[in-house]
């Protein structure tokens, strides 16, 4: 057969992927999933919102759309997002097929094989897997508990980089929240340098206490030293399965962004995109957010009981103020792997640590998600591991 | 700023991108859509679907769901592709954001900058666009009514090429099908060839008259002389909204698609999945199939008809079997474009043949389609696009 390219040939099929595929059996409690748990969906107000949608708007929503996204929608999420100061002008935005298709979409527009892209470590999987294929130089810098380490950031600017890839508001899977101090220090260290930051926001809405709003405050909103191109996502407010996340970014990016965009998928699904606009439109998002916000409180705070309970003193976690996930780090003796695997055979699956490392490396950790498993199994899943790991302690 | 990507560098915003535009004015009469009418849309079948669709269904569909597709709707596809001879053996099937989005994957997987692709001429400009953005050398081999051109692919082939992209049944934009005779001549040339056939088959339901439904043969049932990669699409029989189309290739070549996909969009829309499963398992679709090729040979009836009555006897025109367009070519001093421009000005739109040459040469020639515009304004529109030509012989 005719060869594949460089960048496939490269690709390896990843063993966490395949681990990953446990989340969902039914026998399994999984703390694996980054996903609301599907009892969690506005299945009602769905109901609600098809029943009164026009036959006009149902046509519509079977036709294609403009690349960028259904106007009504760019609209709706406009309006949004300059609830939360976000700056409109000379910035554009586009609707894209869930947040991971804005990664991708800046990835192939600005990525050459061996260009330099700066990530935090631990780092989302699916921004990695999108930069990996387009063959970059990736470096990772340590965060701690108030958002990515200043003084090693600086070191690895003194290189030039495309981008500075960060989730600043309830990391994935690190589950902290940048504190306001640190974004301030971040921004001021990017003054004149000369790189593109990626502000990937996807639970920005998912804070547990009403006082953590203000923390949430994007970096995109105070001041822009270098181009921010900011991610969102109806993922984690509305359901994955819209497929529908967004970019606002500078104009000159967004309009190489629907460029690719129009080779890559034409445009996303406008039947999900018209159900959104009247999510939106229709003001039901509030008091959907208050329900999910609670839901996940209350999760977070079982799992972090049972964490108390159940895990021996060498093991350290975070102690999440909203989104989906805590962040484990045991000694460096352990491998998480051979702590799944065990944990598996007793009916519990999470992600090892090396997921989220972009050099695959380091192991001695493993995020848990409280979003998905039933909450009255939480405390079973949680002793499963914490027994798995004193095995190999 | 940071530079863009080398292949961003080199993509231009198309102006047949930006007169496509112009293609959904209310206004104007539309040829130049690739798209059902709204009115055409299986809307009561929706409603009925969803009404029935049981809140477990519901909420798998907000869920994410496997990057190879809704697993309960690939089993529908594999029956339907089965029913039409269709090899599943050594064969898989993904789920994809448009068939335009199985060529993206394809392409992602298999070009280098460089390589060679071998396309028709005339050529789906989607395909183009996704090929182009990784930078191969295109070269494209002229159709006649039967098909492809054999004694000219077969001097392309002298030299080494990665795929050879090809639309045999109701091309778009020719409005051709590749006759019995020329598909077993070109599965013949194939012989021994290395080269991957990429079959791109969205308008098979799409024929006439049910006596040419066995015109519609596909080329991956008659043997496979090279791997080929076949594409479908629910744009042409469900709708584009939906944004949902399949791969059925090599497992080798779907493992690699699927790898690729988790880093463009994880998955496709499962909620759409879940609709368009329904929509296939509940037998819906051939009676709906059967009211749109009743549509669409009246719509092509009138366009056929409106051609004759109007247009100067120096310009010919493809008589289609099925599918959505009929192909123009007028003498090599007219210029589609200023056809257009004077065409736009009286209230009837089109797409330029330039769109379709992958070398965006040339453009004695343009695109019509029947199956966008109210069937009352065909004629109306036609006699405006032959007025404009007439300005210009």
């Amino acid at each position: 057969m005719v060869p594949f390219s460089k960048s496939t040939q490269s690709m390896r099929s990843s063993e966490i992927r395949e681990l990953l595929k446990l989340a969902v059996r039914p026998d399994v409690i999984s703390f694996a999933g980054g996903m609301p748990n599907n009892d969690l969906f506005p299945i009602e107000e769905l109901d609600e919102i098809y029943s009164h949608l026009p036959a006009k708007l149902k046509k519509i929503g079977m036709q294609y759309g403009p690349t960028a996204g259904y106007p009504p929608l760019i609209e709706s999420l406009k309006k949004y997002l300059s609830t939360k100061g976000l700056p409109l002008e000379n910035n554009d935005l586009i609707v894209t097929t869930g947040s991971m298709q804005a990664i991708y979409l800046l990835a192939k527009v600005f990525i050459d094989p061996g260009d330099r892209i700066i990530t935090e470590y631990p780092c989302f999987i699916g921004a990695t897997a999108a930069f990996n294929s387009f063959q970059p130089e990736l470096e990772s810098v340590p965060i701690d508990d108030d958002g990515i380490i200043i003084s090693q950031l600086e070191k690895a600017l003194f290189r030039p980089a495309k981008f500075l890839y960060l989730t600043p508001n309830f990391h994935n899977p690190a589950g902290i929240i940048y504190s306001t101090e640190r974004k301030k220090q971040l921004l001021q260290l990017l003054q004149n340098k000369k790189i593109i930051l990626i502000e990937d926001d996807p639970y920005n809405e998912l804070y547990f206490e009403k006082e953590d709003e203000k923390l949430t405050t994007p970096l995109k909103t105070m001041g822009e030293p270098v181009p921010i191109c900011y991610t969102g996502s109806f993922s984690k407010i509305f359901g994955p399965g819209m497929r529908l996340g967004w970019l606002l970014a500078p104009k000159k990016i967004i309009e190489k962004c629907e460029l690719a965009k129009q080779a890559v998928d034409a445009c996303s699904s406008t039947f999900t995109q018209v159900l959104a606009n009247e999510f939106m439109r229709k003001d039901i998002m509030p008091k959907y957010l208050q329900k999910l916000r609670a839901s996940y409180a209350q999760r977070c705070d079982v799992m972090l009981r049972s964490l108390k309970e159940y895990m021996p003193s060498e093991v350290k976690w975070t102690h999440p103020r909203g989104g989906f996930y805590v962040w484990l780090t045991f000694p460096e003796r352990v491998d998480a792997t051979d702590v799944l695997k065990e944990s598996i055979d007793n009916g519990a699956v999470f992600v090892i640590g090396k997921a989220f490392d972009p050099e695959s490396r380091r192991n001695n950790c493993l995020r848990l998600s409280f979003s998905y498993p039933a909450e009255d199994k939480i405390q079973e899943g949680i002793k499963i591991v914490a027994d798995a790991i004193k095995l190999f302690l």
